[in-house]
């Protein structure tokens, strides 16, 4: 089974079905990571790079690990200290590691739309891993199936999502991917924190976060960028955690049992308390669990098994 | 055969029997490294992370090159131009690296207790590769290796630790390890380097460095940091290596074939001229090709073979 | 098949013969990266350190996909992070990395004659990735390659050498390689850039781009640094493109079928105009898929198959 696409830049133009079939291929991959033995060979003498403009712990690492998982060559290019400082453009970059025979690209940039200008230059299969705040797809397609693996389903879901909705590429990309599943999407955040017409991507609105949570199944909070701070987004960290955080007293306005998602790296006592964080319907690091699981998928559906190839 | 522990944080809390398998284990993958093909297939499909919050080359490659020549997969975390910066907590960062089950996280910090706050906190075995001044215990390891190999024993061997005591990781994992193993051993340095009751450790102190080594089948030259002048640790870089370095004319003050050894990165000229770091009596790059079996033994006694879990 | 040599340090001392080996090596290694599953297993269980004392995305990434290819272990050490930080020299550095028995050292310096001083220090193989402005013998070989490819000799090619000979290891490994190979070369570019006697090298020398071009079957511009302005190597970019630069128009003064290369990154629109880099004579790209190549040769050649220690 493959994906009918070069690329994995967005969950925008994904459908639902390959959506389905990217979500139950990772659950195949999921017990993987739980053997002894954590490898499968489906594409050893494949080489991935991982490209990364923006520095990366967790999400770099979850490729690198997924892929070697695979049995595939990672190969990892931090760029800044390289030929960025040399003056030399992205896409001649993108063309010369493509001359090396990469069998895919994952790329993360500062500026939106550079996955995409790649994927147009380039033969061989690019995964966006987050463009500035354009989309982050792996992120959303972990997300879904952490949800859908607590949940049972994700259609009829209902989703909050709170905090810097118009910064995050975080949650551009859920909202499309769970209102694409059915399942209903609210934001909430401050004003300033809320791109206009935003309900067209098929969302609500609200800036009360207590309203937002109160029938939801699950609330997504997002990382808020403390140096946001000075460029007015908010006043100061503590009336941010106040008015928009999640902490258990706020916990309890919500429906017993709603499942509590971030997408990391957690900023404690800023939009999320450390009882909530590290509490039971905390589903934190089973998202990050889930990360490797998708981009091993992410990886089979787009270079294909060495099955097929036989 | 295994550790009956999950992490190897310290010498201090190792049994003397527990060394010695470490030993006897390293000894036996010592023929690996000499090996044409360099490789066991040990440890195939496990994921070890090497996260590191100091920069390194020596420990972190000889981590890396003992993963790999035992099949494991190593994946490098170099902390400071990521998730630190972005005000995630150590904690945090290893919960999550956790979540991506990885079998064995390798970290250095220069905040002593960091390996053992994470070993409490994960079900994966850690590895401390050197934390504040506390301990280095691989280090130690490596070197009791090298004085049993050419010394025969360990036991009633005497030992002479010169240089900055205080701040030394290597000099603690060293005298908890060569005390525990029947050594005996004397510090020696500048009076401002020596921690006041050190001993306690069960140590001999003398602030005279021909007085330590007279009678030593060994010398441990320890590593002087130069930026540690400023803070009048001692006057000058000229009259540190006079008064505390081992040099040719030194030496003489010592037994015939006593062995030297040194953590490095070494400074020549200063604790140690290059005509003992290069002479006849050095085990300097034993050290280092020593520290690679040391670490493969780790990793099979924490993480066990294949073999065990068939 | 092995090169009668330890190391690979310099085409200067190369003879036409071990070029010659080199090069059909490659070719036969070319078809392995167009493979579906792109990997030989000849080298595994060998170690190879790329030891980069500069920054480099494409030159590193080519080494290290071509050790993976090769099924290799590959170790990255880039060093201003680490131990020159400790003021450990660079010959206790490689010793270092020695003793953890490594079969090959791929290093790259700013100052001429450090691969050499440690060829001369190490037992195990060095491959020189380029020293200052003294050698990059792997870049010309891989250009060696590209042109033998595409013009079915070096016997009598003509090759223009354009922009700054001064500062660039590329051109002089290329002089001596082509030279060597039988062809023809021209160097080209301004008085303040081409070093007084290079003649001695066997080439001919003009400061009239249209001249050095006009019978040329290769040109080959090379990347000129911009901040060489300041020292007042060349007045302005837009100056050194009119006088030095190749575009379509200065491109119709050459042969039809002139073959471009460039060791990349370019500089679009000061040393090569992008409808020239782009355009159907350039093999830009070619020379970067041939990297691959040549460096898997090399790997093979210095450090023998697994058959040949049967």
């Amino acid at each position: 089974m493959r994906l009918k696409r070069k690329d994995l830049l967005t969950i925008e133009d994904l459908a639902r079905d390959e959506i389905e079939l990217i979500l139950s291929t990772a659950e195949s991959f999921k017990e993987v990571s739980e053997r002894e033995i954590k490898k499968v060979p489906t594409l050893r003498g494949r080489t991935i790079v991982n490209l990364f403009y923006e520095p990366s712990t967790r999400t770099r690492t979850s490729f690198e690990i997924a892929a070697k998982r695979m049995s595939a060559d990672a190969v990892n290019i931090s760029v800044s200290t390289s030929s960025v400082v040399k003056g030399e453009t992205i896409r001649d970059t993108a063309k010369n590691l493509e001359a090396m025979r990469p069998d895919c690209i994952v790329v993360r940039h500062a500026a939106a739309g550079v996955p995409l200008m790649l994927a147009r230059n380039l033969n061989c299969p690019v995964i966006n891993a987050g463009d500035g705040a354009h989309e982050h797809p792996s992120q959303a397609l972990l997300d879904m199936l952490t949800v859908k693996t607590a949940l049972g389903r994700l259609e009829g879901a209902r989703l909050a999502v709170v905090g810097d909705i118009m910064h995050s590429r975080v949650a551009r990309s859920n909202i499309y991917g769970f209102t694409r599943m059915g399942a209903e999407v609210t934001v909430a955040g401050p004003p300033t924190m809320i791109p206009p017409g935003i309900e067209r991507m098929g969302c609500r609105v609200t800036h009360d976060v207590d309203a937002a949570i109160k029938d939801a199944d699950v609330i997504m909070m997002l990382r808020i960028q403390l140096e946001r701070q000075k460029d007015a987004f908010f006043p100061t960290a503590r009336e941010y955690s106040g008015l928009y955080g999640l902490d258990e007293a706020r916990l309890k306005r919500a429906k017993k049992d709603v499942l509590i998602l971030h997408p990391g790296p957690i900023n404690r006592g800023v939009e999320i308390s450390s009882g909530v964080a590290d509490g039971p319907y905390s589903l934190i690091l089973n998202q990050v669990t889930n990360g490797v699981a998708v981009r091993m998928a992410l990886f089979y559906l787009l270079l294909g098994g060495a099955k097929e190839a036989a």
